[in-house]
């Protein structure tokens, strides 16, 4: 679970209390005597008998708050309605909305953005729906779509729960590389409901991003919608995580002077994001991977209940070793882990070949302690922003998908997808590289720009651009 | 269909031109000789042997355009490539964009806006569904949802046909209510389809308007979301006709002196339109309603196998007239028309009733040309805005919804569709209301306001609006 990482929390309590004088001083009293600091009280609302005031309270930490809240809540004359922080605030009404590009003032322009005279555009789009991507929205436009089952790490929270996500997502989009996406959060978790839904909501978009949705369902709904949709459809949980886990391998290994092709490389946790990295890695050239789940190394004589795993097991282990991750991590260059906190030892990577690489990115606590495991690595990576080398996905979609929409891609595929990680890999120069800045930090503003040019080039080459490169290169 | 009436048209016209030195010569001359008159030239791409360019034109009318680029297209080292208009060109890359509320520019905001602490308020919506109309784009966000089957005058020309329409609609919902919409164009025609998807993706909207949906599925579709969702749905073309036809009716009358409840009305066009206006008539005390369409006058000794029709004829026409409209339409005092045009004739108006009042609202053509109509009518209203008193559905949606949404309404019920007509009715005032003048201008800025709150009235009182009536009067 998310912890704010923070010297205090400031919370806003809004407080029911009667029209009594000693009313007030009894919340000063409490909040006092539990070291909280009254920053500021505003009036809400007087009735006869009541008033309603927020009181804004410098806490230590989100447990200090309770603390104070429970106390409040216990006494008379006083009812807490609700207790809020400035994230809460953040999100009143939303964080995104919809806006005009143009205005409309006179009937002379209403009458083009409306009826009657857009009758024009929607013929010409009728009569060819390819001009679609030049006289909508879809030219710039992806849904964000999740059914609420596997966000943050906070699980099934279901589509409403969601939300809140979804327009990070979509904020994020715009902020980064001006791509307009909406969200989607469908209320239904059912495989062939959700496919059907994405289709039928696909004309007004130029792509689809699948968010946070719980494996194994997310494998067959992407493949089918890559299938059976002409825009592209990428599961950001999996291949964004893949992309800049492999810019970061792709660094890292320049430090160890060791080839890709020659890395045993250990994969803990093969669910989604875990089999996405892996399938990444083999098409960079990666030959010797071992998958490690609950039933230890994943290897070809076990029959696994699980199809990812069974898949798994019969394409990558080329050693087809057996056991626990003790055992197969034993000369293992690379640690990749996308499982949980505890999972890597010290005595792990006493026992990894000569300058380990460690991914660590389980959120949010990593799989080993960054502190602890130093002394014992060449590089290491996580997915938390309190320690160098982010692996985090937004240093991939924003620029992956202005890249897709900017050709009028069909599809985001393989070549895509690594051309987007040498083009994140490379916004570090030689000269720049070290132990500590092995991958750009989200907020370099080359990264976009690269991935979206590198993306293109590769969409071209492997023909799924359906914009003429003509008109391409005339807006470029 | 729409036409564009204006003095003149100004066109573009792309053209691949082979690099001749006489070719350009043989434009100017062809487009001279068809008096079309060059307003301007660019260049847009170059290559060895042939060049790109873009050549401005005056022309009459479509018609002169289209034989100029007839000319052109005859002539050997000349390709039209594409003829666009201004119309066409503001609708390059769709009308709308998503922005963000908030800036993300540094590590705290990401962080807050997105993970790790976004996290607290999902779990927040999560415990407590209701509070993603607090915390989401729920609380402002309506979505436009088509099926591209009804489209203006058009028909049945596609969800992607129909986009530029629905994104008119969402800008007209922003500029005039600030209400976030967005165009959802469903790639079905199927009822039950188009039912379980608007029900899949509800978690993001307050509401859920439908728009160019052609009948008789537009009845099944509106009344089964309205019983299986939460928030309000409104078929636009159905209610938002009826709701301004009423508004002008009811200025119409305070001109002749009669009573709703003893009038007689003629209704031609037994359509989505039509019966929505019948029973907003109804609902405002009408009583002496005769529906025609293409069988007559709708009777109770007539089987049609048109539910719709069925329905009617057992609701309406107390005296069970038959016939045709020139039988019907004898004596009546209003004439009201959702058909096409020629429908209605000078004869028609002599034998109605002393005071004619006509709404002949076909589009673009009126049922009886206007001028034609004037001696013999004494109040004319119809859907276009080259004449006085324009029915325009814009008067009714952007307060219908923006109210409903500001209420946290749960439908958008008959009160408040009534509440509504009166709003739009008493923009108005006694003094102003003239034969030209019984409804507001579109650009009238108190309409929006004045139907916002007497909708949010009528759903407190009608017990369909969910947020607290304190919360609402703290914040208006």
């Amino acid at each position: 679970m998310a912890t704010e990482r923070q010297a205090g929390l400031s919370l806003i309590y809004r407080l029911e209390l009667t029209n009594n004088s000693s009313t007030f001083g009894k919340v000063a009293h409490h909040i006092g005597e539990e070291n909280g600091d009254i920053i500021g009280v505003d009036v809400v609302h007087v009735e006869k008998d009541t008033a309603i005031r927020d009181i804004n309270v410098m806490v230590y930490d989100r447990d200090h708050g309770k603390r104070i809240r429970e106390r409040l809540d216990g006494e008379e004359g006083i009812r807490v309605l609700n207790v809020s922080d400035r994230t809460m605030l953040m999100h009143l009404g939303g964080k995104i909305e919809m806006r005009s590009k143009i205005a409309v003032r006179n009937r002379d322009e209403l009458a083009r953005v409306y009826t009657p005279h857009v009758a024009t555009v929607c013929t010409a789009i009728a009569e060819d729906p390819t001009k679609a991507f030049k006289l909508t929205i879809k030219k710039n436009t992806v849904a964000v779509v999740s059914d609420g089952t596997a966000v943050l790490g906070l699980g099934d929270i279901g589509p409403y729960g969601a939300m809140p996500v979804m327009e990070g997502k979509a904020m994020l989009f715009k902020q980064f590389a001006g791509v307009d996406a909406f969200p989607i959060c469908l209320d239904t978790k059912d495989t062939e409901a959700i496919i059907a839904h994405v289709k039928a909501i696909a004309p007004a978009f130029g792509g689809i991003n699948l968010e946070d949705i719980s494996a194994p369902r997310c494998f067959e709904i992407e493949k089918r919608l890559k299938e059976e949709l002409d825009i592209p459809v990428f599961h950001d949980d999996q291949h964004g995580t893949a992309v800049v886990l492999l810019a970061g391998l792709m660094n890292a290994v320049k430090l160890t002077g060791k080839q890709l092709s020659e890395l045993k490389v250990v994969v803990v946790g093969i669910g989604a994001a875990g089999t996405a990295c892996t399938k990444m890695l083999q098409l960079a050239g990666v030959k010797n991977i071992i998958g490690v789940d609950r039933e230890g190394a994943l290897n070809r004589d076990t029959e696994y209940s699980n199809a990812n795993w069974q898949w798994y097991a019969q394409n990558t282990n080329p050693e087809n070793l057996k056991g626990n991750l003790s055992d197969v991590i034993v000369g293992a260059d690379v640690f990749i882990g996308v499982s949980g906190p505890g999972v890597l030892t010290v005595d792990h990577l006493k026992s990894m070949a000569q300058d380990p690489i460690v991914f660590a990115m389980a959120n949010p606590q990593p799989e080993i302690d960054p502190e602890v495991a130093a002394p014992h690595v060449r590089v290491m990576a996580t997915g938390r922003s309190d320690y160098p080398n982010q692996i985090n996905n937004l240093l991939c979609f924003p620029g992956i998908f202005k890249g897709a929409l900017d050709c009028r891609a069909s599809d985001i595929n393989e070549e895509m997808k690594l051309a987007a990680a040498h083009a994140i890999a490379s916004c570090v120069s030689e000269d720049e590289l070290s132990e500590e800045y092995i991958i750009p930090s989200v907020f370099n503003k080359n990264v976009v720009q690269n991935v979206r040019l590198a993306v293109i080039e590769a969409a071209y080459a492997s023909g799924v651009a359906r914009r003429r490169y003509r008109d391409y290169k005339n807006k470029n």
